[in-house]
């Protein structure tokens, strides 16, 4: 017993000393602008340990912050030339952050830097590079298209055409009449359709994947969710006060579901060179993205072959029990999180349905939170098993 | 005399009843969102006079104004709540306007709208819908892919690859082994390749032209013309201090040129369906890209067959006559500007042009300035002159 004492000792002295270290390094000088400014812009920058700093010009402000940084964000501090400057306390997770400013109570972007939709607002966003990063980076292979299509849509009622983004691979443009398999991949909540070819960079994955040999090329369709518009209060997929919330029904109710299959999908097969059937169809999201798929997929087995939810919840084997035909019908499952969200359930959850017999694959990303470099790697680990 | 004399005073007297009128009309009050806010934000907000009206949270601001609203823009004042309000001072023009905030001396975008680039920052941008806006508007009919493309590119040295989008009208996709003629249409300085697709709306504008039969199906290149990379101080293309802008000289230092004709075009016809020759090959372009477009187009009549420039200048009899070939290679010259920018030079260049016996076309967009209503309405008269 007192080894084991003595061993949990120096465990948490080692931890200590660890943490001290960590807080007490200071943050090297090797800023740099992030990739995501603005042409020209300077700030925000990023240093090698992912501290961020950032440079406001607003010289009669009596408060700048900024809610990168942690519980409270960052404040910043008007220097004696009326420019706010400030850095995060802590270094940032690697990869895409997104952060807004307060300036004198109200919330603004950071003219610095390009925005992104995310909490139902175009946001600012800075990039932490990962040390993996040459998986979602631009590089001299052949690059596919992102195409914005307006398709028609008889459902929700939200409007007569909706926006959705469609990335052929590099190969497609040139390959007369090969068809091709497709990945309908959802955002997260309080993003839309543009989050996983702008945060996500799928296009960059998927070109990367190709010109590796890694990944068979495929289709991917990026559409909007519907799930802002109808959470919103009076968009008719809240529940009622005290109630708790019900993520089927919530789904069920933003029309989604029928936007995808009555509209959408005839349309990508209607006007894209597709392999219009359920066994080169795959459905995958992330977060409210994730649980969409284990709603509709799970639904119309018919539609579906591969399924992935990315921190997005977990096909159990109830569900496997629950849908006709799943032995049968569904050729992949994959589900994924970030080392800092519930890498153990993910796991547990995959030993459950080996198990049962269902071969899984289960992905935890090292180092990450609900955010998108745990995504971005979710696609890099997905796409390879897809239409094999 | 004296009745001249007294139409005069009567006309000068009338002038100044509608003005007075039109200043003291007050403003209606059918204010509805602007098209361009972010989903579910009320303001700003537009009536049907084409009054903008801003609110703006920020309870400790000391000042708040909008940049849009004439020379020095429109203060915003602070309400009891703590919100700022305002209203411009008279009606916009109709169409499209970019605009910033000033909050406390800095610079910083509506948080109510989309933001779109120019003045090489993202900027707010709000719509004032128009009496003839049924041309650029989504309507009933097949829509067209906007694609985003990467383009490699060995010039410039700004990147390996560039990005561009490229509309394929609405058959596009259908048509098998159909080939299309193609547009290279350029935005304006501070702008970049999304210009023309968000703020122009070039494809819509194409899908109804299309859909009513007035334009033959064609593909349209929208690119990102360098120049504001260029023009800034060390960026190579501006003139020496106290020396004249020399715009050719200094588009000719952009190195747009070779982009346009060694990487683009090559690309275009590469991957794409082109109909890959001079006589199917357009250059049109809005302001400064209009320069770009009389600089380069008239320099690779080899290269292109159909030219436009939106309130960007004019082609002139000596143009011709230093254009070698011109007489048989061009077959469409197009010159617009906004009523209230310089019709007289476009309109007499015209007369010029057809002296010397080139047929050609002045259009002049009315009651609009250097604006992007201007240049909507320039490509719905351009585009059905085209590759007939």
């Amino acid at each position: 017993m007192k080894t084991i004492h003595n061993l949990v000792l120096s465990f948490l002295a080692v931890s200590a000393c660890i943490a001290m270290a960590h807080s007490q390094t200071p943050p090297s000088d090797d800023f740099k602008p992030s990739r995501l400014n603005q042409p020209g812009q300077e700030y925000p920058q990023v240093n090698s340990q992912g501290y961020v700093r950032f440079r406001i010009q607003a010289p009669q402000a009596q408060s700048v912050s900024a809610t990168l940084g942690g519980r409270g964000g960052t404040p910043l501090t008007k220097g004696p030339d009326g420019v706010w400057t400030g850095m995060t306390a802590r270094p940032e997770d690697e990869g895409f952050h997104y952060y807004h400013l307060s300036i004198d109570g109200g919330v603004f972007n950071d003219p610095g830097t390009l925005n992104f939709y995310g909490s139902t607002r175009w946001e600012s966003g800075v990039e932490i590079p990962a040390h993996d990063e040459d998986f979602y980076s631009m590089k001299a292979v052949p690059h596919g298209q992102v195409q914005q299509i307006l398709f028609p849509s008889k459902t929700n009622g939200m409007a007569v055409f909706k926006t959705a983004y469609v990335y052929t691979p590099p190969d497609y443009q040139k390959s007369g009449r090969k068809r091709y398999p497709v990945l309908y991949l959802q955002h997260g909540w309080g993003e839309d359709e543009h989050a996983w070819w702008n945060q996500g960079r799928a296009n960059l994955i998927m070109d990367n994947l190709i010109a590796d040999g890694k990944a068979k090329p495929f289709i991917v369709v990026m559409a909007y969710g519907q799930t802002n518009e109808a959470f919103r209060p009076g968009g008719g997929a809240r529940p009622a006060a005290g109630q708790r919330p019900n993520f089927n029904d919530m789904i069920a109710r933003t029309g989604f579901e029928s936007t995808l299959t009555d509209d959408l999908i005839p349309y990508v097969d209607a006007n894209f060179r597709t392999q219009a059937d359920q066994k080169h169809r795959a459905m995958a999201g992330l977060s409210m993205g994730g649980m969409e798929t284990h709603f509709i997929a799970l639904k119309r087995l018919d539609l579906f072959s591969d399924i992935g939810l990315f921190s997005g919840g977990v096909v159990t084997p109830d569900d496997v029990n629950a849908a006709k035909g799943f032995k049968d019908k569904v050729k992949v499952v994959f589900c994924s999180c970030g080392s800092r969200e519930n890498p153990t359930a993910i796991n547990a959850n995959h030993d459950a349905l080996e198990k049962i017999g269902i071969k899984n694959t289960a992905y935890v990303s090292p180092n990450t939170a609900h955010e998108f470099l745990t995504w971005r790697r979710s696609l890099y680990q997905f796409a390879p098993l897809l239409f094999q």
